[in-house]
């Protein structure tokens, strides 16, 4: 593969190169890349921001995952906060620490899949930074969104009887993560070993090409649905149903064969002999939306493809507590995925 | 002094503790860090977004920078950028890749840092990430500011003729630097030697506190200019010329003799035995502004303190030339600061 060293560019001249095929499609776009900050218009809409830092050995490990992927999840992620206050990503800034060991190309490739997010999600690229670092690949990227002032969601309007609803299925990323890491350890230092992935495409997926919900945010939209609390589920539910009640001052009462589990992470989990509900509320990185909603939409929602209404908010006294098969209590713990310790 | 382990704090109340002390000043901000994303008002001004990145050991050394200018450092650069487009910072979010060897305290000190920078320029900090690193220390800000839709700035209004104009005084913070360097070259290895900084605060403040132009932004208001181009000076005057005339699609000639420079500054660079004009020209990070303005202000700009007028736009053709002492023409080249190379 050609191999076109960094400083063949200038700083300037690089990000032309990486930021030229993307095009602007916004109209809150005045201006993107090319002066000391972009200039954006809402004034018909409040602004959202959000923002994550990606570093190499802590949030991916280039071993497994391709750089084009690693272009758009970084995006994708950004992507999904902003949906989660019911919102649509509109712009981003993508800030690149980057050491010798990348190539022109390799940096192509990170562009490549940003580039792939944007247009599928209609957002724009408005700046950035570049720079040399020492070690490892460090990716920053901040998002701008837009949302109507009395359609904003946050982690603080749940109410005791609510709906509790999460989308898609949890835990599919995480038994993606520990398929990945086993055949990293199986393929390591031999050659001849091919990964064996077959019939593991979805939980591949979901770990390497997550995407963001928007889908069920135009749904929601369309249905005249506005939940009263919603985040996205990066942590493990366990850990977003903490914050919901937390914030909201309530309880909640989650039934666990309401867990909506893809049938491929449940076999994935039986192989691995883990368990999937365990992967679903502590894996992470599923990046569906959990939300709460009145009870009056139930008859809407209940016909919603995608959703699933996995309990109900209670009075915060009663605690959060997940129902087992057999009926019995088990109070959830947040014990979110936590880089820091 | 105290050292209290990061992972003493879980991820969520690391941010807690770390971001209680800002207040929320500005009534753009209507949501700050805790939700998946920050709301912000934006109906009346234009929103300006800029983002730096910085990577220990690249943008700075530990060794002979202190935590909290890191922190107010690494905020105000991003302001200066929002000033340089006409406008005035409002939110800030903070990203921080920190590894093991960083305690409690240590974040404590950046984001005291990073607080007085927010207060004395009336910023909000509205959101961030905070990770574990595997290697140095990371920070990433954005800067979202505001200006009115007919005041903003960029850098392809300069015409023929117009003022090119510098605030301050350029070089200092690059022969801060060298200090910095020959006392830590000096120092290392010799306990017993005590760096010599006797007379030499101002180029050490200018290299290790820098302060972005608020105070020429409100003048200009004041005295009714708005400048046709301007930017930021933050690799040196020759590369910041070289967009502006580029992008405006101008020429320059700018007098070797009009460049204001500082006598501390200027007396280093004697006993470094270096060009302090080649400093001015290719030091870099200085955070003045260079703008340009139309001969219509002359008299206003004349009269204004902290503003140099050191030459004017030509036509395109004639390129970007310095008039030396002695009214020899030398053609200026952007050599300004590259990490990448």
């Amino acid at each position: 593969m050609k191999r076109t060293e960094i400083a063949t560019y200038g700083e300037f001249g690089l990000i032309k190169h990486l930021t030229d095929k993307f095009k602007i499609e916004n109209p809150s776009t005045l201006k993107g890349v090319g002066d000391d900050a972009a200039v954006l218009d809402y004034s018909q809409k409040r602004v959202l921001v959000t923002t994550d830092l990606l570093l190499e050995g802590i949030h991916f490990d280039l071993v497994y995952v391709p750089l084009m992927h690693l272009g758009y999840r970084a995006a994708v992620v950004n992507f999904s906060d902003i949906y989660a206050m019911n919102g649509h990503p509109k712009q981003i800034t993508v800030s690149l620490g980057i050491s010798k060991r990348f190539s022109v190309e390799d940096l192509e490739q990170i562009y490549a899949g940003i580039n792939l997010a944007c247009e599928k999600y209609g957002v724009d690229l408005i700046g950035g930074d570049t720079s040399a670092s020492l070690t490892g690949l460090t990716i920053s990227i901040t998002c701008i969104g837009e949302a109507d002032a009395d359609k904003i969601v946050y982690r603080n309007g749940a109410k005791e009887n609510d709906l509790i609803c999460v989308t898609g299925d949890l835990g599919s990323a995480y038994m993606g993560l520990q398929l990945l890491e086993r055949e990293k350890i199986a393929f390591s230092g031999n050659d001849d070993v091919q990964p064996d992935f077959e019939g593991k495409d979805y939980i591949l997926q979901r770990q390497l090409k997550p995407e963001a919900r928007m889908d069920i945010i135009n749904l929601l939209a369309e249905k005249g649905i506005v939940p009263t609390a919603m985040m996205d589920i990066s942590d493990g539910l366990s850990s977003e149903l903490f914050h919901i009640c937390t914030q909201s001052n309530i309880g909640c009462r989650v039934y666990e064969d309401k867990i909506p589990i893809n049938y491929q992470a449940a076999v994935m989990a039986e192989e691995l002999n883990m368990n999937i509900v365990t992967a679903a509320l502590n894996g992470g990185e599923d990046y569906e939306l959990l939300f709460t909603a009145s009870l009056e939409d139930y008859d809407k929602i209940v016909t919603m493809e995608g959703i699933a209404i996995v309990g109900h908010a209670t009075k915060s006294a009663l605690g959060l507590q997940l129902v087992g098969r057999e009926g019995e209590e088990i109070e959830l713990k947040a014990q979110g995925w936590n880089s820091l310790k």
